[in-house]
């Protein structure tokens, strides 16, 4: 599951910073009424919806705000626009991964680990494409050419084109996000200082995985 | 609407060549039974599935098939496996046009000569992206960047991602054809030749419009 701006960017950081899970729900009011079900001195409501924070939850999907002393040893309800959809319709493939260019690596590493088939799914805008989930599945795709051998990978016309994207914005991806619809959103939000954060190459060697409704770090990994 | 491989190209040729005009109906049934309908010596049935030739129609979808002499002042039903389908669900727009590389000047003048938004269809590959059709989508934007004030134009990230698949394979779209599902199912299917007649740019001044429930060749364009 690849949602650049901003899920994989945040989850991936609360993970690296010791949040002991991220529980993706579909919609505010689920995230609310499982808060109450859960120690409040443990538990964070984070999320947003066009870009900001829903009100009266602890954090918005700003990865800045998921420092450490704020999320270590936490369990964060997250609910946003497109990410955590994706992840929840993700449910029924044997392992669902977050990744974006902040994991890239330990992604790769993890996804060539087995044989298994490898599906990519980009959040992206309203059920429909965005430049930098498009671009950074393409980085995917490009890493994976490199590590595999030739004849193990089948590669479909959307995989192709994703690999051609990122062939073009390949060392300018701070350019790409602030040409995408959601950069420009982020950036008109104020929030643009998230953007080279969301496009920084291995920032963590971290990998969420989801087990049963929570997105963990499997520090096997 | 584009729908390179092929009916974009197959429907420009029909008119080119002298057809009447053109009738996209959805399923090979709704097709035979209009065809029932109409004077038998001035119809033809057209159409595949999955790039074969539907059994007792009179053409495929090979444009090469739509020769002067077999369609001129014939009114032509075609159901194609997703060009047919894109041209119907287009119908609420003000003006359908159809476009693929081999109209690509006549299509752009058309779309310049007034100032009304313009969406590109792309019939893609079940429900979803195929490169040839993205990349002649991206060749639509390039062109509009460069009729039109830079001011007067909008690009989403479709729009955006297309004229970088463009960029990236202008000049090689014989390579990109090859290269995509659809073309190496021509290939498969002994069909290749029709390769390098749709990715040909401007081989027709004629731009497919679509007036109640047929495409026709508007020669005030």
């Amino acid at each position: 599951m690849v949602d650049v701006l901003r899920a994989s960017t945040s989850i991936v950081t609360a993970l690296a910073h010791g949040a002991r899970k991220v529980i993706p729900v579909e919609t505010p009011k689920e995230a609310e009424e499982m808060a109450k079900a859960l120690p409040a001195e443990t538990v964070l409501l984070c999320g947003e919806r066009e870009s900001v924070r829903l009100p009266g939850f602890d954090l918005g999907n700003s990865p800045m705000e998921y420092k450490e002393d704020i999320v270590r040893d936490k369990e964060l309800i997250f609910t946003s626009t497109n990410g955590s959809r994706t992840m929840l319709k993700a449910q029924t493939a044997d392992d669902v991964f977050v990744g974006g260019f902040v994991n890239m690596s330990a992604l790769i590493r993890r996804l060539t680990a087995d044989d298994k088939d490898s599906l990519i799914a980009c959040s992206g805008h309203n059920g429909g494409f965005c430049l930098e989930d498009g671009v950074c599945a393409g980085m995917i795709v490009d890493r994976l050419k490199k590590e595999m051998p030739q004849d193990a990978m089948e590669i479909g016309d959307e995989a192709l084109a994703a690999w051609v994207l990122y062939e073009y914005y390949d060392n300018e991806l701070q350019r790409m996000v602030e040409e995408s619809f959601w950069g420009k959103q982020l950036i008109d939000n104020g929030m643009g200082d998230d953007l080279p954060i969301c496009v920084s190459i291995d920032l963590y060697d971290v990998v969420p995985v989801l087990r049963g409704k929570a997105l963990v770090h499997d520090k096997n990994w």
